[in-house]
């Protein structure tokens, strides 16, 4: 275990923020409730960036950019989104400073500098691109316009906790136009699909797919669709989430088109998107005591190297050998670090990339030199043994592969062992207390036991799965359910 | 020349206007100052970015992320810096909106939620990102730190256009901490370097590397030097900056390392930026009176491909016979669109291709499809030619080098011919009314004379280039001069 850093039975919360401080991956900054990205934060967030884009750009889409203010009048278009942001809103009021006469070398806001209408730091953009989409569209062959951006969004959060909860955050958010509602419909089931192939293939997250119910659905949506995972400490996370948006935006900017039979219409709409929440996510999927486990798709350095050396001779050869061993790995694609700082000790270096979670280490002083071999330490499972240096990038690449893998099933399997059927609200309250995860239960599919129960135990429907439907009778008011949905207490 | 679209002859601002509008690259939004980039446009930015990216990363930087605020307090801290953007700033002032109760479903500010300290929406980031390095730096080992941040930043302005000038715009702006003033003055060069390689390698267009004069520079650098490129109206445009910082950013945020030596000292900076701009700068450098011309490095389609044919048969032979020499120049890495759609007729969509500058365009028909040929047309050149089928790919990949060099050649040849050197200022007023361009003139290196030339003519100091230096008499004041300066009319 790391020193000075608690296990998650200790403290799990602690636990995070450790691991999010101490491996450098973000910290809070001087605006309240902002974080700042630290690099290697930031690079597997741009691997993330660069899986993701790559995903939407092979299904059609092209990214573009909009404003980031809103002016309040268009914000407020769609009620119900307005409604749902309204107290999130950070609002430009001016666009001028001047110098404090009575305060020397300060600054005030300069009041002549008012703007006539306020703008709201964009908290989501619908409003702001359905008002641009407006000129876009005339006909259905304007249609479909798919379409990316990714941006920072502002939402004003009083409590916030790094990558989970900030009042900045980075994300992309997906906007689509389309001629009918199945065409919007399945570009809606599509993106989840993205999602969640993207959280299983690259973050080894095993995730859900499942619908919103009404009172957890985004604001001005018709339908949310969510991927939701199960974090070690058996609370949920929604990783991601696509909506329907029907015409509701359409409607709200006026947006229609001249169909093939020559009709106007309204025009359909999608959104959708994920944040550097999945940073959270990826860290409560895989880390443990030792600090941050990352898959190697997603890790900056998929393979760290430290050379063992007395002197400056010593250290040359082994450094040259490295060399050699890096060029060979990088060859197959492999993410290769080699650390030949003298400032660090191998074993300050050892600890290093172990707290940042790198797939595999490899390390190689004179005595495997001249034997012709490396020592390999894999984090996932904290192996380590001595190879054969001219067979290794088979070995290496080979077991970069098996690490994603069992990272993938490890999760999988605590994810299964957390998760609980329950046939009644007794049985859901003592689970919900003893173990929690996710618990499957049947609901009568009103926002008012929804509600009671929230009240009662704090958890909510993470979302109604798309898996097998089962009827039943709800736990709380015994009226019939269709299917049982997921509850869970949620990040 | 395209239909209602003027010559650059006869107005070189609306044919900016209707290049940038008509070829999809941006549009105003519904935000007074702000743009929106449109997905073929965010497409040459995108190119842009990953070149620049590439380079900077191959350098030794690494990318992260800063808040999108700036305390007020913080960013009145750097005095000069403050000062300099005072005038320009976004402040946000409240946190929430709520009900307007006189007027239902609409929203206003909620005066209760009024920050304890106003936020500055970034106009560019030193303030907060030095009151961060203060944390992460202690000692010499903590250094060099070098980030970069792709980011959108906000400067107030008031006449706009569109990626010459806007309210909001995207941009890289890169952050380096160093032990020394060499140090810290080698990476300014090195970034300058970078900037100039990418301006003409890619861009196609050719720059001067300088210096600003005292009052042209950065509000709180030492230095800052520039690249200078000029356009085809004789006006131009500053293309990139890298700030030598000195120690003024460390003092104001109070960030001292102890050296090898022990001693505790401040820190050297640099900053350095490139925007949005350099898509003006690439439009304004290569574009004809029939529309965008775009250099193959940064096309977002170097080949657009279209098939010509009537009825469903001859379509799906030549659009077969397309695919084929589609997939045989992707091999080679090209960018390739078949443009197959039956709703527009071949004629819209040579005319489109035309406009959008794509490199060169291709057309098969069933003649072509019988006689294995095909129509190579050339955007720069506007030449066309029929080519053998089999050997394509080999042509278009030269073809592609060669357009290239071209469009560099043509634009130095512009350039060249644009560039006077003149030895009095009556000589000066001439030449600067006439022909325009870079005028090479003598000055006495006071900010008295400098002021005086920019207010009798609207010229005003580009850079000192780091060319070759040749002593004279300053134009205006006959004062001794170490080397000519370059003077124009700019963006």
């Amino acid at each position: 275990m790391a020193k000075g850093f608690p296990t998650r039975e200790e403290d799990y919360s602690q636990w995070y923020n450790e691991i999010v401080g101490r491996a450098d991956l973000a910290e809070h900054s001087a605006v309240r409730g902002c974080m700042v990205i630290k690099p290697y934060g930031f690079s597997i967030w741009e691997n993330m960036q660069a899986e993701l884009d790559r995903m939407f750009k092979a299904t059609g889409h092209t990214n573009a950019y909009f404003p980031l203010f809103v002016p309040k009048s268009l914000f407020e278009a769609e009620e119900k989104n307005a409604e749902g942001f309204a107290k999130e809103c950070a609002v430009v009021t001016h666009y001028r400073l001047k110098t404090d006469e009575n305060n020397k070398g300060k600054l005030i806001v300069d009041e002549n500098a008012k703007l006539e209408e306020e703008l709201i730091v964009r908290p989501t953009s619908e409003a702001i691109i359905w008002k641009t989409y407006k000129n876009w569209i005339q006909s259905y062959r304007d249609l479909p316009i798919l379409v990316n951006q990714w941006a920072n969004v502002v939402r004003w959060e009083m409590r916030t906790r790094l990558f989970l909860r900030t009042a900045e955050f980075l994300w992309q958010e997906g906007h689509t136009a389309h001629e009918t509602k199945e065409e919007a419909l399945e570009e809606t089931k599509m993106i989840l699909d993205i999602y969640a192939e993207f959280a299983e293939k690259y973050m080894a997250m095993p995730v859900i797919k499942g619908v919103k119910s009404e009172s957890e659905k985004f604001a001005g949506a018709e339908e949310t669709y969510c991927i939701e995972a199960l974090m070690q400490d058996g609370k949920a996370l929604q990783a991601g989430t696509s909506h329907f948006l029907g015409q509701n935006f359409a409607k709200a900017f006026d947006v229609k088109f001249t169909s093939k039979e020559g009709k106007l219409e309204y025009v359909w709409a999608t959104s959708w998107g994920v944040s550097t929440r999945l940073m959270g996510a990826l860290i409560m999927t895989h880390s443990d005591d030792n600090g941050l486990v990352l898959p190697p798709q997603l890790a900056p350095h998929q393979v760290a190297m430290v050379p063992i050396y007395k002197g400056e001779e010593q250290r040359e050869k082994v450094v040259a050998e490295l060399k050699k061993v890096k060029s060979e790995l990088e060859k197959r694609g492999i993410r290769v670090k080699l650390d030949d700082r003298d400032t660090h000790k191998p074993g300050w270096k050892f600890a290093e990339y172990e707290f940042k979670g790198v797939p595999i280490r490899l390390a190689m002083g004179m005595r495997d030199l001249e034997a012709g071999t490396i020592e390999v330490a894999r984090r996932d499972t904290m192996e380590k043994k001595s190879l054969d240096v001219h067979d290794l990038p088979n070995k290496v690449e080979h077991m970069l592969e098996n690490i994603q893998e069992n990272l993938y099933n490890k999760a999988v399997d605590r994810r299964e062992e957390n998760t609980h059927s329950v046939d009644s609200y007794e049985e859901f309250k003592e689970v919900l207390e003893k173990k929690g995860g996710f618990i499957y239960a049947h609901w009568d599919g009103t926002s008012e036991t929804e509600e009671k129960i929230k009240q009662e135990t704090k958890a909510t429907i993470r979302c109604i799965p798309f898996e097998k439907a089962e009827e039943g009778k709800c736990m709380v008011s015994g009226k019939p359910s269709k299917q049982k949905v997921i509850f869970a207490k949620a990040y």
